[in-house]
């Protein structure tokens, strides 16, 4: 029999597609539960899958790979779709297709498939990045493809013995991982009105946070976090911890009226404690040890990077010449960020490195300081800098004279 | 006699530079005493002036200039030096150019002069930019150009009866204007060290801040702020409010490790209330009104534009070209932005326009909602979007297979 | 009845277009008839387009607009997608759609129609400029629509007295303006197979040329061509008298494998004697004229207004931003430039303007020249553009000792 | 005794310098004599060095050095400053400068000195290229410093007994390598002036090369040139008998009014045969080889590349992390390119490739070819991206009705 793995959530979207697959593609589906940090019960996830009609269900606990391989890369590009969001959803997609396509290839599957929407971003990284690694498979999205309403889904679940989930809905759509959550929907989708307490989960609001500072140390290598005040720390503690840290002080939120791949605005917002704070961090110690060259340009790489990670061109040729750009530039991005969180801010207030360009003889004006720089080079300088200007004052009239 | 127009700040260095540029170039000193917000007694200057030996003193209040002509064109390109900086000393010295310019040629002055020293990046804005304005000027620098210490000025000041600023040191440098005040020297040159709360005037620390929350609307017509909280409000009163409404609730401060233009890296503090709220609210709005396109183009003009302030090419074509660009751009930047100011955080809790792109019918997915948006384009889309990767993958082996 | 505006070429596929919109939409087909310098004769293709059912037909000379508004504006950007090729079709393409939604507007049609099929860039053209000039318009596409193959069409024609074109069919699809002329499809499509001469028609090969070089100066004001030799000519003669001249001399021929923007490459062949004559002496003249800043900064306005017409966004808030950085610096673009046409190459061989920023001054190593140029500044000015260098080899040790 | 290495051309400037040195710096001097392909008799030149006062000449052949490590990285990022001109002075000057830096560390020399003048680029390449390599080595510029005129330098090597060059001055500056010839000043100065055929070497005149076209065909490896005709070959060998080639049939002259780092346009002419060709031949690869949107993005690499390049930057971290991204890009630039050569003219006429992206069964319209490419597709596409236009022009108000 034919073979669907199916990118299994536990919610009723992918929970009605195991049964709905089965039955319009005549197939057998192997569900696959991956966790990248939303904290849900994978254990439990893995059952349910089976109950429903699965007939295999893999779990993987992918949090490392995902940070090393997906959001640290992305950290050393500090990529923020239109300089505001640190792409959480946009980075988890294409490690989620990787091991798609893994276990697709382990069993023979002639498709895989995901419970995406027809209007989302999220299927075009789906189906982009599947087609990337494995262009001979099939890809299905039954969510987009099926003809149900709302009303209609829950009916197909209640006659086919699908668990529905009870209670109070959640008035947003969420989605997380460990580089952050995502809240849509609701209320939230008035651009006026102020996001609620209530969609909030990883943040506490800035007046509930402590009355006091926190200071904390980074330490970064090659542009990757390695250590917490001082103290060595694996990738997926060190995410958590700062997740919490920043997150009790109420720093980490974005709102968002954001430009969609497929061509609408929407209107998100995210908590992004840790990934803000990286980012913000990371930054910082650039500033101190990449030259204003290699800083400048950076700034179109970075952006063309967040904009592929959006778009689903993670698995994409493009992509490794950035990273190959930006692997380059961090060999010296190493060194120490001090943070001071407080109440909703998180403010870098020192740095230190071993590779800083920054000389304390060259750029003070103070006396007691012996001083390499050679005031009388400013002069040449200033005069060639200013020619081409002189010139076109000159013969096209100057500006003043207007 | 021959004429020289000089930048009085009524600081020791200019103040002994009037002596100065009459014995060296035996000519009769002008000064020009320019108000862009520093809050300083400017009848007291120009009467200083002349008591030192100018033979005149212009006193000129630039203010709404400054902000019409200078900062808010900065503020439609979002303008911040390295993504941080909103250039408020860069985008005062080219009016003051100006000024010096216009008074130069009344008087029929050969020469203008100022204050810089060798090592920043002002002593290229001024010479660049008077130069663009009267090539024809010769342009001098007396504290550039002559061979005194500190301690050799001050006995110079002594001998020639130029008044020494009495008391303790201000044990920073400073330079200020409506658009923010920059703090440099003393402790702050280590990048390590945290700046003390005594370099700070503008703002209170976040600590200090009140315990509840701000809420104000800032306007906007055509990319420019001209309301506050609903009411019509001229340039200057609307920044000196926001920077006073900022300041109290402890927003508008940076930290920097900044490239100069003279090829070193500086540490700067700043702080820019009103600046960075203005463009802070103003992004928000962009993100509401401006196509994906033109934010995304945007980027780049922006980033140029911030570097072309800082590097002291006000005055140049490619500064006139990026205005067209951005102009055309903020035809559609209308509307209301409201902002939240709490113990140092600033946040856009909300926004609206005549011109918004954001169209819930499109964006929702909830069902209640006439859905304009076709599901089944993105299928199509997608396999477009989707095709060049397929071809990619097909060509040069699949990446899942390396 | 419902009427639609169809763009009529009095080709095959927009013949039979006439008799299936009738039939398929019950609805009145008006023909649009546009000479953008094709060479056709308008009044056949208009009587034809009324004697296979159409029940008006408007014949409509756009040359002048299409040079003066849509190609002279993409000859001041030096537009050439992927740096090859001048977008003739490219900017024919948004004249016809609004000329079809004038015709559409005065005539209350419900639709307007065009002839493209599903695989090219006219049919994103087409459909996106209608979009943004009448949003309310439907657009249909006849040839995308029907499921006829090429047979079928022919029978098609057959039974409903449409004109079959008769003879040797052109081995190539051809699209042609003042603009240029593509050539696609036959044995082109192999990327390895040289064109052959039967492809050409605009040009002589150069083997056929000539055998004594054709010089000519080409006048310029404001970046617009106004005058050949000297003497004043209106754009749609220049154009066509530069075409002939160009071709006679076997310039102007293209061979690009080019990116599609519906995610595929096609090989295409292009005759563009006028248009790549005007853009080389214009970037020439530029050259001459800009200042660096400008001259480089807008390489990358070019690439993406070139991109912005290939995409079919020409009627765009980002295009309309584009024009006005550009407009803003074609006003110093003013002189002469002199051209050598031989056997295929068109040389720059001289350029003067009255804006020259070349001064013969300032560059010379002459002697007998006064040299304005300080040649001590050069010192400052390399020990300052060098010292970030210094410091990062210094930081973070020399280059040679790895 | 202290020592002096000096770059050694065999030209009366340097010769000079050798004399004035050991005066000025009572220093040994070593003269270094380097091949880059200009052809000349290298072991004459080293002993016209030791006549005149150098203690000892060292003389290396860098040809195949300069092609692999200097010329071929630029070639793979296409680099022509200002799109016109292949870098070949910019691209020698970065290897002369490792040269020195060798002889100067192992002859334990204090400085390092070369013969550029004040005006122009590579003084900046020369001092800044060897800071990177060795900051601590000292730098002199004879010719930059000493206060001679030219008729007191003749003066000068008169009294010291240094050979003048003989006979009727070459009217022109020339400096050439295998990547090109630059040809200055004399006659060239004036920019309306056509170049006589006396300032060219290289390449024949179109009208005096040959009447039969010549077929080439060149093979590239990861962006690098292996094979001509069929048959592998080595750098310098393929380089040369491409400027054999391709100057005989007239290709290659430049003619450039160009924008100097020190703030000044120059008119320069240049003879670049194999390496415009080269180029020509790689950019039609890549249009076979890159995804879309690597080739769109790259553009602004190489024009960075070579500004980078030209402003004698070749040994900063920004060229590395550049080179990383090229690199990258490059794995998949593998085929062969035909190219005709015609008087002046060089072609590409054909291309292939084992990564070619352009896939027949895509790209066709013909409809014997099996279709892969879903028509529909288009639609759903089109309706996505064009929606953005669409929101716009319905907020906006539609174009057609301003």
């Amino acid at each position: 029999m034919k073979k669907i793995v199916l990118a299994y959530s536990g919610g009723l979207d992918t929970s009605v597609a195991i049964k709905w697959l089965k039955e319009k593609y005549d197939s057998e589906v192997i569900a696959l539960c991956v966790d990248v940090g939303e904290g849900k019960d994978l254990e439990f996830v893995k059952a349910k899958a089976e109950k429903i009609g699965a007939i295999k269900s893999y779990m993987v606990d992918a949090q490392e790979e995902f940070l090393k391989d997906y959001a640290f890369p992305a950290l050393k590009a500090n990529a923020m779709y239109e300089g505001v969001y640190p792409l959480s959803s946009g980075l988890s997609r294409p490690l989620i297709c990787k091991l798609l396509v893994d276990v697709a290839k382990k069993e023979s599957a002639f498709a895989v498939a995901h419970g995406c929407t027809g209007k989302g971003n999220d299927q075009v990284r789906f189906d982009v990045s599947v087609t990337a690694l494995a262009p001979e498979l099939e890809i299905i999205a039954p969510v987009r493809e099926w003809p149900m309403s709302r009303e209609e889904e829950i009916d197909y679940a209640a006659k086919n013995d699908i668990p529905i989930p009870i209670g109070k809905d959640n008035p947003f759509s969420i989605d997380q991982n460990l580089w952050g959550r995502s809240i849509e929907c609701g209320v939230l989708e008035d651009p006026w009105v102020e996001p609620p307490e209530e969609a909030f989960e990883w943040t506490v609001s800035p007046e509930k946070a402590p009355n006091t500072p926190t200071y904390i140390e980074i330490t970064f290598e090659k542009g990757i976090p390695i250590a917490l005040d001082g103290k060595q720390m694996p990738p997926v503690e060190l995410v958590k911890t700062l997740n919490k840290i920043a997150g009790q002080n109420g720093f980490g939120r974005i709102d968002h009226v954001e430009n969609r791949l497929v061509g609408i605005k929407s209107r998100e917002n995210y908590e992004c404690p840790a990934s803000l704070l990286l980012i913000k961090a990371h930054q910082d110690l650039e500033h101190l040890t990449l030259t204003k060259d290699v800083l400048h340009f950076k700034y179109c790489i970075e952006q063309k990077y967040a904009e592929l990670i959006y778009d689903g061109l993670w698995f994409s040729p493009l992509k490794d010449a950035l990273d190959a750009f930006i692997d380059k530039t961090q060999e010296v991005v190493n060194g120490t960020v001090r943070v001071k969180l407080f109440k909703g801010n998180a403010k870098v207030v020192g740095r230190k490195s071993p590779n800083s360009l920054y000389d304390l003889n060259l750029a003070t004006y103070a006396e007691d300081v012996k001083d390499m720089f050679d005031h009388n080079s400013a002069k040449g300088f200033i005069t060639l800098w200013g020619l081409p200007t002189k010139v076109n004052a000159i013969v096209n009239s100057a500006k003043a004279s207007k």
